[in-house]
């Protein structure tokens, strides 16, 4: 099987972005089932309905190669293919500030692989911070459902330590160390920005 | 023919979005035959390139209806439709602040119909600012190769009256008025940061 740029295999009848508007929301707020994407897109939608923050999903980016234009029917496309994102899948704004993140999923018990990340994805982050952006990560470790947000400084340490030859991965304690455990609760889902509050702000 | 939801007919062969990161750049920077997206899209990559904002365009939503993943070759999209997008195009970070706009070209002389634009985008043009970010729209008047910058609270403006029976048109005064007239030149191509810094920083 082809995985998608991200690693994952691709479902089409779970596809990536569109929950966000979707007409029929999900009613089972339990945590089973519910992957990292989908929470955080809860999470954005109560920040942005309660008027907290106007942070987006954006759109996986494809290579459109070619479209039907049935008659008296929507534009259909019939060819396209997935393409490696160049900058990070969340941004928005927050009390003024540019945020500006990439949200992972592990298995991995001790680490965070670096190879869930692409050399565009960290250069991308650079910029942010360049340009005096908010910019981190946020990663779920699903064998104990711990969820942390983590400073992109430390994903530019890991992955330059990785490119002069050291190891390939975050270490979970880097994460527990200096990262911030994100609370869980009903609503909303992944209270992210109070890290963003302690920890930026 | 069956349209995009911005009301422009898709073209396979120039298809939105691709060019940023397409590995093959023009070289021909005269201004027949760019559109305000290619511009803007060099425009962008010079910021970038040149250190001076991170500003990036999205890309466009699709509802993904069918996968199928070939062995020894990429996942290939079968069946895919354009969705509304419920975002602006284009936004970014610039000397720490939050950039958010959308851009369209008109043929009409006199004035920028209120069809290009979204309920949705409206909205989030709101929120944009009611979070302290900055939100405008670039508009293109194509018949005499004008550029302007207008702030988007004259769009609310006029998309408020259009709701309560008046005009469906921002007049194009209103842009001479009110707005910036972005200068163009080789590089940047349309140096909308200019207007940035005037009005806003």
């Amino acid at each position: 099987m082809i995985n998608y740029p991200n690693g994952k295999s691709f479902h089409a009848s779970n596809p990536p972005n569109l929950h966000s508007s979707h007409p029929t929301r999900r009613v089972d707020y339990g945590n089973r089932g519910m992957t990292l994407e989908d929470d955080l897109n809860t999470t954005n939608r109560y920040y942005r309905e309660q008027h907290i923050a106007l942070i987006h999903k954006k759109p996986t980016p494809l290579q459109i190669v070619n479209v039907d234009y049935p008659k008296r029917s929507a534009a259909r496309i019939t060819e396209a293919y997935f393409k490696k994102p160049s900058t990070t899948d969340y941004n928005g704004v927050y009390k003024g500030k540019y945020i500006d993140f990439e949200a992972k999923e592990t298995q991995n018990k001790t680490a965070l692989p670096l190879q869930n990340f692409h050399e565009h994805q960290i250069q991308h982050m650079q910029q942010v911070k360049e340009h005096g952006g908010i910019a981190f990560i946020i990663v779920k470790f699903s064998s104990n459902n711990e969820v942390y947000l983590l400073d992109a400084q430390f994903l530019f340490k890991f992955w330059q330590e990785q490119q002069d030859g050291g190891r390939k991965s975050i270490p979970k304690h880097t994460f527990v160390s200096n990262g911030f455990l994100i609370p869980q609760s009903y609503r909303p889902r992944i209270d992210y920005l109070k890290a963003i509050d302690q920890y930026y702000l």
